[in-house]
Formats: C-alpha cells, sequence, structure tokens
C-alpha cells in the first residue's frame, strides 16, 4: 500500500478499493500509517465525495477496529434512534423508555453536546447519581432486564473513529457527509440493531441547515444501514426554533418527565411520537403508523414509560426520586422572568443564539473538556406564531448569578423576535427510506 | 491565529490574509504548527488555489524563513533561468556561460533530476571533482570574480520551502500551480536577481504536459516575480521529445561543451539562443533581439563561453581537462548501436520513456536519496520529422553491462516511433511577460 498514490487517485476524482480502505483504517489505528497523510486524505475526501462501496468499506473498517454489542438469544427486536443535535431537543429521554415500554431493546448509544446543540448523556448526569459510563458488558444484561439502556461511546466501540474524529476536529474535515455518516453508523452499526430511525434536523439551528444536504445525509445514512442489515429510516425535523420549551440539562430532564406524565409539550410530543412510530415499524411490533401512535399513547397514559425511566435511572446509579420531585435535580440560584419587550407575533426563536447562550451561562461546551452546568438554561415558553403583549411573561432564565442572568436576557432578546407573521418549518417534513423521499 | 479556522475559510474557498500565511509558515518553522493540520490546509490549497494576494504572501513568508545572495555593489545585472525539467535539457550548462561572458552575473541554483527528468546538479558532478555544494558567501564571492557559480539549494536558503516539499511529497500534494509556483519563485528570489526566464517545457514528456496548464504556471510565477521587483519572462518549449541528442548525466556535458565550441545540434541551440536573448534583454545588455542573439553568438564564436565554462569548472573543483579530452568524463562499459527497425518517418521520440529508460540504467532518481551512474544513457541522432532506413544507426546505448543495454534498446523500441509523418511541437511556442502572452 503506497498511500500518497492512494491520496492521489482521491484527489484526483478516483476510488479507493473496499481492501485499500480496510488496510489504510487498519494501519492508522496501528499508527503505521502518520496523522499528516490521514488529515491530506480526509481533506480529499471533504472535496470529492466517497462512492457507496467505499463509504460502506469505510464504516465496516472503523466498526471492526472495535467490539460490538451481542444479542445471541434475545426476545425482542432491536432498535434506536440517532439525532443530528439541537437545542431542547431531548426526544431520545422519552423514546428510550417508551420504546422499551413497548416491547423494544433499546440500547442507547448517545454524545455529549458540543458547540450550540446539547447532548444526550449531559442532560443524564444532571439526575444525581446517574452512571453513563456502562461496559458493553453491563449494557446488554441491562437491556436485557429491562429493556434499555443508555450509554455513551465506549472506548471499544469504533476506537479508530475515534481517533479519525479527533483528527478532524483540528483539520477541517468534520463537514464532509460521506465521514459524517461513516461515523455515526461506525458506532450505530456497533450497537448489534434491527433498525434504525434517524432525527435529521433542518433549519437555522441544525448542523446542515439546508433541506438539501439533510436529505443528503439521510441518504447517506440509510444507504450505509440498510448495506448492513439494519432497516433505517430517517425523518427531516425542524430545528428552527428549539424542541419544547426547555433548553439546558436538568431542564430539560423535568420537561421529559413531564412529557412521560402526559404533560409534555405539543412540539416535543409530536416529534417524539413520530420518531416512535417509526421505531416501533422499524421493530415489527405495529402493524401501521396509527396503530404504532396508538400504542406510544398508551405506554404514556398506562404511566408503563415513566415507571420505565424510573426503572432506568436506578439501574443506572441515579435518584428515581426526581421523578416525583422535579426538585431534587440541581436547581439555579437565579431565576428571572423574560417578557416580551412589546406588543406583535413572535416571528423567530433562534436555536444557535439560544444554545451559545446556555453555553455563556455555563450549561454547554466550547471545549470537548469544558465542564457543564447542569441547572442552567431556559424556559422559553412563547413559539413562533404566538401572538404576546408587552410585558407578557415568555421565557424564565436559570443562571448561576445576577450578572449571568442579566446577559442572558440579553442574548435571549436577539435570539426572540417579535414582528407581523411567522413563517416557521413544519415539524416533520420529510420521511426518507431506501425506496426514496415522501414529503409529508 | 486558530488553525482550523484557517483551514475551513481555505477549504470554503475563502482566502487568508498576508499576515496570516507569514504566522502560519513562521509557525510550522517553530514546529508550533503540527505536519497533520499542514497537509489538510495543503490539500484545501490544491482544490481551492490561492488569490495572488496571498501567494506573495506564502512565496515571501518562505523566503523570509532563510537567507539570501548580497550583492550590494555589484556592477553586473543579476539574472537567472529555470526550467520546470525536462529530457535532455541542457541549457543551463550553456547558458551560465555564455551569459556570463556577456557581462551578466548569473548566480544559478539548480536541483537534482527526480522522476523521468534530469537535474542541473546531477549533470554538473559528473564532471571529476565538480562541487556544487557552495555557501551563500563562497557563491557571492565566485559570481563577483568570473560572473557565475552553478550551485544546489543549500540550506540557508527557505528552509520552510524545504519542510514544505517534504510534506507535499508524501501527501499528494505537489501539483498545485500556486504551490509549485511559490515553492520556485521562493528560492529564486533569494538569489537577489534582477531578471528572471523561466523555460516551461510542455508536451508530453513535462510536468504539465498541457499548454493551458504551462501557461496557468508561466503567469503565475510572473506575477510573484514582478511582485517583487525581479522583471520575469517566460517561454513555453518544447518536451514533446528529448531536447538535443544527449539524454544521461555525462553525455550531456559532452554535448553542452560541443554547444560552447559551435557544435550543437540545431534543436538545442535553437531553445539555448531564445532563453539566453531573453535573459540579455532581461538585464538590459541588449538593445532588441536580434542584438542579443549577436551577442550570444558571438560568445560562442569568440571561444569566451566556452572559456567562461573552463572557469566555473576549475572555481569548483572539477577538472577543466573535460573540454579538450571528453574522455575525461565517466564512460560507460557497454556502448551499442540501436538501429531503424523499418523505414519510415521517426513520428515520436516519448521522453517519458527515454527518461524512465535512463532511471533503468541507473542515471536517474526514482527516490531522493537514490545514487546515480553518471556515465550511461542515449545519443538519439533521429529526431522527429527524419526519415530513417531499415538497419539505420539511429542511436546509441550506453550502459554498464550487456543486459541493462539489452533492456534499454527494448525500451528505445517503444519511445522512438516510426511511421508516416511526425507533427512536433514547435520549439519555442509562447512567450509570456507580465503584459501577456506571444505566440510565437
Amino acid at each position: 500500500m503506497v498511500v500518497p498514490a492512494l491520496i492521489e487517485r482521491k484527489r484526483d476524482g478516483g476510488a479507493l478499493a473496499a481492501g485499500e480502505w480496510r488496510e489504510l483504517i487498519l494501519a492508522y489505528s496501528r499508527d503505521s500509517v502518520p496523522d499528516y497523510q490521514m488529515s491530506a486524505l480526509l481533506m480529499a475526501v471533504l472535496w470529492r465525495g466517497l462512492a457507496p462501496a467505499e463509504l460502506n468499506a469505510l464504516a465496516e473498517a472503523m466498526l471492526d477496529s472495535g467490539d460490538r454489542l451481542r444479542w445471541d438469544g434475545i426476545d425482542r427486536p432491536l432498535v434506536d434512534k440517532h439525532s443530528t443535535g439541537g437545542v431542547g431537543d431531548k426526544t431520545s429521554l422519552l423514546l428510550a423508555p417508551m420504546l422499551a415500554a413497548c416491547g423494544v431493546a433499546v440500547p442507547m448509544m448517545s454524545g455529549r453536546g458540543l458547540g450550540h446543540t446539547g447532548g444526550t448523556l449531559d442532560k443524564l448526569e444532571s439526575i444525581p447519581g446517574f452512571r453513563t459510563g456502562l461496559s458493553l458488558r453491563e449494557t446488554e444484561a441491562q437491556v436485557r432486564r429491562i429493556g434499555c439502556a443508555m450509554i455513551g461511546q465506549t472506548p471499544e466501540i469504533a476506537p479508530a473513529d475515534k481517533r479519525l474524529y479527533a483528527l478532524r476536529d483540528v483539520t477541517a474535515t468534520v463537514e464532509s457527509i460521506p465521514l459524517i455518516s461513516a461515523s455515526i453508523m461506525s458506532k450505530k452499526l456497533a450497537e448489534g440493531l434491527n433498525g434504525l430511525v434517524l432525527d435529521v434536523k433542518t433549519g437555522s439551528g441544525a448542523f446542515l441547515p439546508g433541506e438539501t444536504q439533510a436529505l443528503e445525509l439521510a441518504r447517506t445514512m440509510i444507504g450505509l444501514g440498510e448495506a448492513h442489515g439494519c432497516r433505517t429510516v430517517a425523518l427531516l425535523t425542524a430545528m428552527d426554533r428549539p424542541l419544547g420549551r426547555a433548553a439546558g440539562n436538568a431542564l430539560e430532564v423535568e420537561e421529559s418527565i413531564a412529557g412521560l406524565s402526559g404533560e409534555g409539550p405539543a412540539d416535543l410530543m409530536e416529534v417524539t411520537y413520530a420518531l416512535g412510530a417509526e421505531m416501533l415499524l422499524t421493530a415489527g411490533l405495529a402493524g401501521d403508523p396509527r396503530d404504532a401512535r396508538k400504542q406510544l399513547e398508551q405506554s404514556i397514559a398506562s404511566g408503563r414509560a415513566r415507571e420505565k425511566f424510573g426503572q432506568l435511572i436506578e439501574a443506572q446509579g441515579g435518584n428515581p426520586a426526581i421523578l416525583d420531585d422535579p426538585a431534587v435535580l440541581p436547581q439555579a440560584d437565579v431565576i428571572e422572568i423574560f417578557t416580551a419587550p412589546r406588543d406583535g407575533v413572535v416571528t423567530r426563536v433562534e436555536p444557535r443564539r439560544i444554545g451559545r447562550a446556555i453555553i455563556e451561562l455555563g450549561g454547554g461546551r466550547q471545549k470537548v473538556d469544558d465542564i457543564v452546568d447542569p441547572a442552567v438554561g431556559f424556559v422559553i415558553t412563547a413559539r413562533p406564531g404566538d401572538a404576546v403583549r408587552v410585558g407578557e411573561p415568555i421565557a424564565s432564565i436559570h443562571a448561576r448569578t445576577e450578572d449571568a442572568a442579566a446577559r442572558a436576557a440579553a442574548a435571549l432578546a436577539q435570539a426572540i423576535e417579535i414582528g407581523d407573521a411567522a413563517a416557521p418549518l413544519p415539524l416533520v417534513s420529510h420521511r426518507v427510506t431506501a425506496g426514496g423521499v415522501e414529503r409529508l
């Protein structure tokens, strides 16, 4: 294997053979290909893209660089969902217990927040005692016992992806649809799933804001999933405003409990039901979308999903008392009410500004090793399209200090626009399968 | 300076500020920017190109990473020429003494052969005792004394270029016109020149075979030269066949001496005079091309150029006896005559095949540290367009062993095509200046 010749071929728009990708990733894992050749190749991939066969080979090589979850003899279908990330997106916290309550096995592996987007692990860790660092064997045992587990990427899963991601992060080679897809799917495929539902965000707060790129990402990941025997479906959902009202780690856990108790905000529940229905259908446990939706509503109405969340928290060392008493969650020292600065219609609630304001409050990450304050954030009750009167409370700010709250209020004043008419994106706009794209 | 942000900007088609290029190259020279970030940036440059201001800044930063030749008080104009490389191109060996004989100061810094192309340093080092590794101060003293010196890139000249080139070589980022231009010009500008003539080869044996790319390279280098107060002119010359008859190090020195003695092959002399005339004009020592040409012819007819070559060889430790007795040069053990395999017209003498056959004979380099056999090579008397009869001698093969000679003969049979009609490129096709392109 002559590495410069491989880089040259990709640079000039050619393709590497599956065996070449495999050998390259193996050699890189063993330190016999230096970072400076890999980063030049990654930039060439960003430029020229990857053919489907290359992408499959790359994802497989990353998958095979590590261990995977094993499910021999399990009697439930294994399904997970993945979101490309947003602000206020706590659907994972609702879906894992809801789907487990409906008979699906959910080995959910999530990430931490970075940049303006939140991360499921950070939210879970705001629950006192909650442990996300389970080993693969612990995860398997817990899923077999209670039907779900919510963990972080373990060192055994796709270590080559972990190294490549760290290199991409410092060489401006993150924003490549095939590289993003291979990175996500190598980890998801390591979960040994029968089905996977992708929540691909669109709109200004999404990693890829445009519909065209979101669809391309969805199709690319679906191609990878299906090529590895995992039924994969994607929904494009709106991230031109935060999802639900709460944004901030403990605040989002509290809203998730409300959702599991039948009191969730309408937009959050609509996206949760849409994703959950696809998960149930992929699992083969529902005959049609109506049936799926009914089962999910029933899991909440019956209290089984809420109960399952309690089991999950307890199994992972957390304090299940939060279910009945949200005050057990970390609380902010300062809570201030934010009021509408004038009469009008809320035209925008800009998620990037909200996400950045949460980082300013200490509740997010600029760098991977930043420590997150679980208590801070916003509860924004006004939605795009709502008519508001000057002085009407439209949000609350949760901060450590008065100063921080004042800065957050200024950020909120920038993020929430009041004007004449709003045109928010539809909450769930497209459904993508291996068969094609359906506009909803 | 946040390096990933700079890479990202270039990746997305933006430009870096002059100060950013300067800081980046400085930091890279001091090992505070790692190779893996630089190689990703280089690939992005290959993809997106460099704006003229970026290119100037990059070339200047590389130039400023090292020392340069100093010419305070010198009373002659300083001019050099640079060739993009070819097979059989020994014009440098003629031009340095010819121009010095005409009153120009020629501090000529050359390279070694790599791939199918030959290198001036390798040719010079076939002269017993010849030393190309002069220091900058030795070079200055010799040019002041005899009017010319022929040296290799010293460690003091543009060390950042040297490091970048080594990185580009292993990351498939060599083939970028702005990077090639910055690399060449950072070294040429370190010579402290008043004028520079570029010989940009075109045709199948050229580094960039196509006319469009050759013109772009010429324009880019001219832009860089002129921006730094160095009058720069380029000629596009033919490399669809070897230049002259001899290809191989000592054989080319012998042909150069013939040229300086008034007995050079017509094509070699035409290109040499064309380049030399541009050098004299750039130096301001000739009123017009006719006058320039006359002075150059006179330098040969009078014997002064030949004598100057003797002084140059002696000054750099070589044995000037080669001027009168070519047998002092290294000789091949086996010399075989190659004859025309059939009647017809020579349609092609393919320079890449010839260059590769010389490497096979041991006379060139595949890797930078290969050792070169000075004696081997070819003398090909048949030119494209010549009518030949079967059995007529058209070349001689100079080899170490009978086996090597037999392999070289097979390669020659592939390289020399005999058919009906030839359409070689014009020897000198375009003249490019800051003012524009003139087809000749």
